[in-house]
């Protein structure tokens, strides 16, 4: 008979919950024909497949041993050199003390966690933010507050009112988290005033900043450029940001090959604490990776991949505007993967889910990206993966579910009969 | 001019520390000719390269979408299916909602950790005890206790008596940590008797077991047989094991593909940990690995992989017998990497380092597997990764470092004259 494991639990682990983006993964599964806005996946048919098997093709020929055996935490030398390379491009100076590469972003975020917060430790987030740093930061029991944004990103004014209300709550703000570039889930843009304004904020305030930027190659050239998103760490003189990026994004997820660029102090921690966590990043994927840099398939993939993005997105929009203009809202995305719906007045994007799987469209409520409880009227809708025929017919089967949401509405605000004065 | 970064450190980061392992590696990456006793490292003349080759060609000639995409945090379903066909052939039923893949054992050790830890709370580990287990739970700022083992592992009196002592001081015990198989560092085999008398205290005791199993495969046939390594979670009818094993050892540890098998409901916290922590392990390197089992290579690879480390562990001794025999002592490895020297008394394995060093050899001291600040006099030698002709000149070099070191000693005796009455 088994024993109750509950009782063996860590208060972090009671605490635990799935990702609601992860969940949407067991629909899918299910095996009915469900279009899926729900999770941000790269379109697999935009990788480089051919270039993918040569430099695989060349790297098992080479026999060499490092290709599969154990290597350096901080990651395969020439790689790091190759991310010093794109950090230069981006403008920020890196020497090697100040990188390392890590399994995915999302292990970027974990560690950033541990060594960085103690239980009840505040962290700012963005109202919405990213649900993948929310649960990295819940899971060593940050306390998340949340700031809104506007059209160009988190409102400063509320930022250091926020600041201020806690600071005379006596509660320590340990650091900020954003993500500048086309923000997971609302698409939106910090503008380059606002960075310089936040950097000056956390000197001024003595907090860091955790800049997270998975997306910031993938500007759609109609409304954004190369300057636009200029890292806030490019004018970091004094070791306040730490910087993640990805090739998850621009080569593939699969990989699983993402880094950090932090001062020295904290790289050297974080190199610390991946040791223990997963002692190094695949040395396969990390050869891989480097070969595609070097060899300028990355360069190469990069105005293909804009492309490809806007052009969906494009799609989207249109589809949206015809199948539902007037009845929801969103900002429009100048980049990335993701669209961020605002529903008519009253409708709950977690209420429709049932409705949308049974139409056979799924997305991820917006409340799972709200630290504080809101967003029940907001939907994450991802185009980066679908084909544009897909998107159109999804889209169609959410102005479905939309429709039928809003007419049992009434159904059901007429049986219910007049207020009562 | 940078910040002082040390006052946004969190308590656990404070406290974590280099790998005692991966501090050679800057040894190693020195450029001078050093002959490394020290990390466990699989020897890559024995992986299937050719075999990779292939069937990395014909992931990438698929363009599957799924080879290089996100993927679900519990693993690719058809190499699940193969590890439950692994453990069923080790004795031990496994469902879907039993298993989990990792990235590489290191971070089941951490998701145990996270899962299973509070600040405080009692781990008991082997004296000596595998040092990534050691880092990762004191990263969740386990307080670990040391159990001494006997020739044939753990010592149980030892262990309840620990018990009995910390349940006296009102302290819990959350579990315990062993590798019964060939463990590192010491390769000890812990007896089939005993493995049962283990789970017993178990139950009695209410502590869970944490059962690390990398080495199994790795039997030396002239002293271990199949029957000789039957996991502790086989006979476990209750949920009082967490079951950790790996391709690493077997396939190649570049791929980070590992697994854990645990009670549904620690299988499950252990997921929503992984998806916070790195979302998922990598999809290339989960379809390379199961395409390995599903074609029958890593079962044709066994018996390559048990004679070669046999050979290896040969040599070594043979070569520390004619250098050294008499001076210093060892039990005998049945399986596995590791071989684990007691030296002359008084002697410091540490202490030597720079002199091993010197004459072109290294080795992991032992005090760094020791958690309670013993083992001075031990190291641990690796004879797994260098060829039979390097292990030779390595022991050589290693046996004129004991001889200059017992030299030093005698000189600085006779510097000091008699002691007084």
């Amino acid at each position: 008979m088994s024993i109750n494991h509950d009782r063996f639990l860590s208060h972090a682990a009671e605490k635990m919950k799935e990702s609601a983006i992860r969940k949407m993964g067991a629909v899918l599964a299910s095996g009915r024909d469900i279009i899926s806005f729900a999770p941000g996946y790269p379109a697999p048919e935009t990788f480089p497949w051919e270039e993918f098997g040569q430099i695989a093709a060349e790297l098992f020929a080479s026999r060499d041993g490092h290709v599969l055996q154990y290597g350096p935490t901080r990651g395969y030398r020439p790689l790091l050199d190759a991310i010093a390379g794109i950090m230069g491009h981006r403008g920020v100076t890196t020497k090697h003390d100040d990188l390392l590469v890590t399994t995915g972003s999302q292990q970027g975020l974990d560690l950033v966690g541990r060594v960085l917060i103690d239980p009840g430790d505040v962290i700012l987030v963005e109202l919405p933010a990213y649900v993948g740093a929310i649960s990295a930061f819940r899971n060593v029991q940050a306390s998340l507050v949340g700031v809104p944004q506007e059209a160009d990103g988190i409102d400063l004014a509320a930022l250091d009112g926020t600041w201020d209300r806690l600071q005379r709550e006596g509660r320590r703000v340990k650091f900020l988290y954003v993500v500048p570039n086309f923000q997971n889930p609302t698409g939106l843009l910090i503008g380059l005033d606002k960075r310089h304004r936040l950097l000056e904020w956390a000197e001024r305030r003595d907090v860091l900043i955790v800049e997270d930027d998975p997306y910031r190659e993938l500007y759609f050239e109609d409304s954004a450029s190369e300057s636009d998103v200029r890292p806030i760490k490019a004018d970091d003189a004094n070791g306040r940001v730490v910087y993640l990026s990805s090739f998850s994004k621009t080569l593939a997820p699969g990989y699983r090959v993402a880094w950090i660029a932090a001062p020295p102090p904290l790289a050297s921690k974080f190199e610390m604490a991946k040791q223990a966590e997963d002692l190094l990043t695949g040395s396969l994927d990390q050869r891989v990776v480097y070969e595609a840099c070097r060899r300028g398939i990355l360069d190469r993939q990069l105005p293909i991949l804009r492309r490809h993005y806007a052009h969906k997105r494009d799609v989207m929009e249109q589809a949206l505007r015809r199948e539902m203009g007037g009845a929801i809202t969103w900002p429009k995305p100048k980049g990335g993967f993701f669209l961020w719906v605002t529903l008519p007045s009253g409708v709950s994007a977690a209420g429709m889910l049932t409705r949308a799987i049974d139409e056979g469209v799924i997305y991820v409520t917006g409340d799972a990206f709200y630290v504080n409880g809101e967003g029940h009227d907001t939907l994450r809708l991802s185009f980066s993966a679908p084909t544009p025929e897909r998107i159109e017919a999804g889209v169609q089967r959410l102005a479905a579910t939309l429709r039928g949401e809003l007419a049992a509405r009434e159904t059901a605000d007429a049986a219910e009969g007049p207020a009562a004065p």
